[in-house]
């Protein structure tokens, strides 16, 4: 890649990217080491925020993973076909679906609670504490939160 | 969200969920702001890479992108059918399979050397000029680039 050319990117298009990258890899990183359990990096994040109690329904989830509403119904269909989320009708409010990990689904979530974040601490292993909070700032920034 | 649940995160799942967050709602903005275009956000990298001439095979792509060779080869396939990619042997050593974009691909890249930055720009709004360069930079690190 020759400095000319590499000039020819936007600084933004960099930042763009480096995000995608960075997604992709460590996916990639979180599907071996998952290898075998029956989950994949796309549950990771549903079953995490769901046993450490942060959604609760299909719309906490879309929120707090920042996607479509479509997707998540897809990615809670697949969680139930694997018997590790229930869907149940809330007793005083009959329209709201509460999701529950199931006992196959808290195991799921345990396993994801240890790989996912040995896979991250392995990517940002040479990060010095103010750069990890540095990171962690701006990505929130980004996310405007 | 109460803060005793909020603590129980931890700082690297943290910036796991940052990142993915990140990657989703750019991936939203990008497929909404490329809505009837023809192309959406999957495509983006590929026809960036392509165009600006940073990568000129599956593997380079594979490589820029940090996608595995298996996705990299369903995304030519589909920008093939598209009629946005053509394979051609390469003339000298014909194991090697060259990719070019034909002139509707060269459109589209365009398209999307509109787009893609302009997303990013509106999430980076608030960014100072350091905030910026020190994004890139601990995200090439997190990649070891």
């Amino acid at each position: 890649m020759s400095d000319s050319r590499e000039d020819s990117f936007l600084p933004v298009q960099r930042i763009g990217l480096a995000l995608n990258k960075a997604r992709h890899l460590l996916t990639a990183d979180t599907d071996t080491a998952l290898a075998g359990s029956g989950i994949s990096s796309t549950h990771v994040g549903a079953l995490l925020l769901l046993s450490l109690g942060f959604a609760r329904t299909s719309a906490g989830l879309s929120r707090l993973l920042g996607v479509d509403p479509g997707f998540v119904t897809r990615l809670v269909d697949r969680l139930e076909e694997q018997n590790l989320v229930r869907r149940d009708r809330d007793r005083p409010d009959r329209r709201v679906v509460n999701l529950t990990l199931t006992e196959a689904g808290r195991h799921a979530a345990a396993r994801a609670q240890e790989v996912a974040p040995a896979v991250l601490n392995e990517r940002l292993a040479s990060f010095t504490p103010v750069e990890f909070t540095t990171l962690c700032r701006l990505l929130h920034k980004l996310l405007d939160e």
